[in-house]
């Protein structure tokens, strides 16, 4: 049974599917050990109690100053033995000493096709307006391994997403929520417990 | 009736899938009114002559220097009358004062889902390659205007396609060609031909 922590900061619909898709079988051999907030206020802390989830805030608040939160950070997530650390809407720049103890054991969803709007400057809203302003037709989301990098870490899995006439930014985040990140980053948590990906010479192989 | 000049190479294939949508009806009210090659050795050629399609080469070959081939080729287009010039494997970097002859009037299949794998040296088995290399899981093709810039013009259409493990640079390729680029390049000549294509902004519009 693999062991998640999931690491959020807002309003955890990522978390929300990932809930559900345990509940409905489509993630099976794993479960989510503990969610964990940096932010007190994240109504995502609210969707893991419902679920019965233990839950655990981290704020920088609470520390001196950032190296303290961040070996807080980390050691706590060591400590607690977790076998994959999922980022789902985590605002806060992972400390690299955590990427280090966790090699090819944290994933991320990124809200278009890598490498197109991503790097230094593209979250949230942002990728879409930058898609928008770009006038592609098709989007969608990535799923990928955490490296030192900005959204340069290993492809896992991507789903493409039509973009539509008259999307705004939020129209389009929406789509690609519904009809992708809330797809993907379940099914890669599935594979990685059932043992089926790997990684070599930066790339990711997926078993049947 | 759209008149179309398609622009060569070599092996024609994308040639080849618009002469078929003609046949089929896939594409309605245009017609290919002159094949134009730079190498009187292409086979599109060949394919244009099958299909009783008038054909010119021009090559930079029979000209004093690039400016002298640029004009003649830049005149001829003009002199033809054509209402839309269709590159479709066209080796040749394309005059600037061609391009601002036929403002939005010149249309050019990319191997990749722009942004992505696009610009300067990123062409033919190079964009897969580089695809490969990040370890993408959907790639697939765009059909947009040809402005000043390198793959930087309005993206008319898109169509994503899934990378498979085991995939070598030519049979991703060959994908992209069958799933994408012989499917949206005729279907975005078939929108101009009815008139259902407008750029604003930079950006397309497509009307029902």
């Amino acid at each position: 049974m693999l062991k998640a922590a999931v690491l959020v900061s807002g309003g955890g619909t990522n978390l929300q599917a990932i809930i559900d898709s345990i509940h409905d079988g489509r993630i099976t051999d794993a479960c989510i050990d503990i969610v964990v907030s940096n932010n007190p206020g994240a109504y995502a802390l609210e969707r893991a109690a419902k679920a019965g989830i233990e839950t655990r805030v981290i704020s920088p608040k609470s520390y001196p100053d950032r190296p303290a939160f961040n070996q807080a950070l980390t050691d706590f997530l060591k400590e607690r033995g977790v076998d994959l650390i999922v980022l789902a809407g985590f605002m806060v720049v992972l400390p690299e000493m955590l990427i280090k103890a966790f090699p090819n054991r944290i994933i991320n969803v990124h809200p278009s096709l890598i490498p197109a709007f991503c790097g230094t400057g593209f979250y949230g809203l942002r990728v879409h307006e930058a898609a928008l302003a770009r006038g592609v037709k098709v989007s969608g989301a990535t799923v990928h391994f955490v490296d030192e990098g900005t959204d340069t870490g290993p492809i896992i899995l991507q789903q493409a997403v039509q973009v539509e006439e008259g999307d705004t930014p939020e129209i389009l985040q929406r789509r690609i929520m519904e009809q992708a990140e809330w797809k993907i980053m379940p099914k890669a948590i599935d594979l990685i417990a059932h043992g089926k990906v790997t990684v070599k010479d930066g790339k990711v192989y997926i078993s049947k």
